[in-house]
């Protein structure tokens, strides 16, 4: 397994992205999200979607220079069309817009339609919470998830996201598929060879399958709850633009040259509104710090709050590099001549 | 098994609750809303609470007549002490307060501490939703829900709740608690005789129990991330009020002469600032068919959306009355003779 040092990956990628005629804030927004989510260990949102992202870029989904202002309708709500940019960039403008309107009015919501796949939602919670804030973000993706009691799934993974700041540590994050686990999770077991576990992916026919193959959807975390989480999302994201929900959504893998219009939903709310926003980092860090105290039910695992893996993974990896496999070093060196070679002289 | 008319029950509730001195506006919103959850089947929490709410009222837990005021912190930031009042009082105050805000800036957040039990979340919701919002409800309660990994349990079974408008139906409801099960479903198997099923219930020590009176705790839904989705939940309501979270919280059923101080969020989106509202509402009835149309695992068992069992039973029940057991029967006549006199009128 080789190591890349975090920031000359992603510079290269800055790099690449710009070379095929990227907008600016897109090349920064795109290379940070990627190479945080792979420090992050989030590796199925990480550094291993960014071949994808680059080959949708050259097929003509991906529009390398959208035009896109963010229009509110009221004070606390911004509409916002992407234009079919890249989903990191859109999803970073759209943050910042409701961080903007929660800083002047308390809260501040998002609806943004015409997007496309934008990585890891902590990105944009995380940016959130760093300017103090609750960040909460949400997107819809194609019907990927057995609809309950169906054979046939409806809604995608759906994620819901919520980041807020923390005294002496990084913010919180709980980053979340509605499913079982992400399609991406289950897409690397093609190329690690590791299989779905026993209730994760059922195939064309509804039926639970362990062929990673075969994988056609994955079940609901929690069944009937997850299900409803699942269309919950659907409903800030694809219900609120009137963008194309669950079966309307082209798949990620399918057609390279057609926009997805994916729609996201971020929401911002300014802690300072409701308490003193150093009382509430710290009284955020006690508890974590409590419930990390509480008795093991496995001796060996430390009790955890949503992100401590996340956590615990970054301060890893800054020192050990991100780790890329061969199956996706052959996939970046695929993608031209000029970053091949730069990657070759970072190994 | 009796069974008894909506309306006339709601009344004798208004009526008891008046002659013990609850201001008019409490009577109105505890009646209505444990009836309505009655109506829906959510028999957790619609009247089988009535008993509870009625001591503890008489304990002194919940102020008859609390004195509350929304205070407005930004133009879509609201923040309220609930004075120790009924949570369904300040809850139904609370969530009209975030739709008047989104109304006027496209969202409006309301953040309610020093609040009691305000029962099925759904309640308030569906009032956000029948004024064309979406309206999410999230409430806190005592740690009874196991940490993940842990041998006990921190935060609550805190449900998470969105409901929105559709065309030619009651709106759209996803009303969960973040456990498998509610804590109320297992205590009420103590007086149905029924079992929790396996997965669902803990002991004091953490270890799985069948029996419901050694309950202590339960699983949360989908095992981390519905641990995770419950302090997602904590982070709305008691961190962002600055009240009591999980452990430092009362249980229901101990101290009724002592307040709780739950702590409640309440968010209204006001769909008209993102979407036609007319076309949203038909859309998500579509959606609604679409997904009810989906071949059937169990074809002996329809395929529904959040809320339709409990629109089911809501139109049942208002033909057939709401069931009333032997149990709950004896609860109601014990709380005083004159209400007992009345019931056995509408028996």
């Amino acid at each position: 397994m080789r190591c890349f040092d975090p920031s000359a990956l992603k510079k290269l990628f800055y790099a690449i992205l710009a070379r095929n005629g990227v907008c600016e804030d897109a090349c920064f927004h795109v290379s940070e999200a990627v190479i945080q989510a792979s420090l992050r260990g989030v590796d199925s949102h990480g550094i291993n979607l960014f071949p994808h992202y680059y080959a949708a870029l050259k097929a003509g989904r991906i529009n390398a220079r959208p035009r896109f202002t963010p229009v509110r309708t009221g004070p606390s709500a911004i509409v916002f069309d992407a234009d079919h940019g890249f989903g990191h960039h859109a999803g970073a403008v759209a943050m910042q817009a409701a961080v903007d309107s929660a800083k002047e009015n308390g809260v501040g919501a998002v609806s943004v339609k015409h997007s496309s796949h934008f990585g890891a939602a902590a990105y944009y919670a995380l940016s959130a919470a760093r300017q103090g804030c609750l960040g909460l973000c949400f997107t819809n993706t194609n019907d990927s998830v057995l609809a309950y009691n169906a054979t046939k799934p409806f809604f995608g993974t759906n994620p819901v996201c919520l980041a807020a700041p923390m005294a002496d540590e990084d913010p919180f994050t709980l980053d979340m598929a509605t499913s079982v686990v992400s399609m991406h999770s289950v897409r690397n077991c093609l190329r690690t060879g590791a299989l779905p576990a026993p209730g994760q992916a059922y195939d064309v026919d509804g039926k639970e399958t362990r062929d990673p193959a075969a994988v056609r959807c994955l079940g609901p975390v929690g069944g009937y709850k997850g299900y409803g989480l699942g269309m919950m999302v659907e409903l800030l994201c694809g219900m609120l633009t009137g963008g194309p929900v669950g079966p309307e959504i082209i798949p990620i893998g399918a057609r390279l040259d057609t926009p997805r219009y994916l729609s996201h939903f971020f929401t911002a709310v300014d802690i300072a509104r409701f308490q003193d926003p150093q009382a509430f980092a710290q009284r955020l860090r006690s508890i974590a710090e409590a419930v990390r105290s509480l008795p093991r039910a496995d001796p060996d695992v430390p009790v955890m709050i949503p992100g401590d893996p996340e956590k615990r993974c970054f301060r890893q990896r800054l020192v050990t590099g991100i780790p890329v496999d061969d199956a996706l070093y052959r996939a970046l060196t695929d993608i031209d001549e000029a970053f091949a070679g730069a990657l070759l002289e970072n190994t």
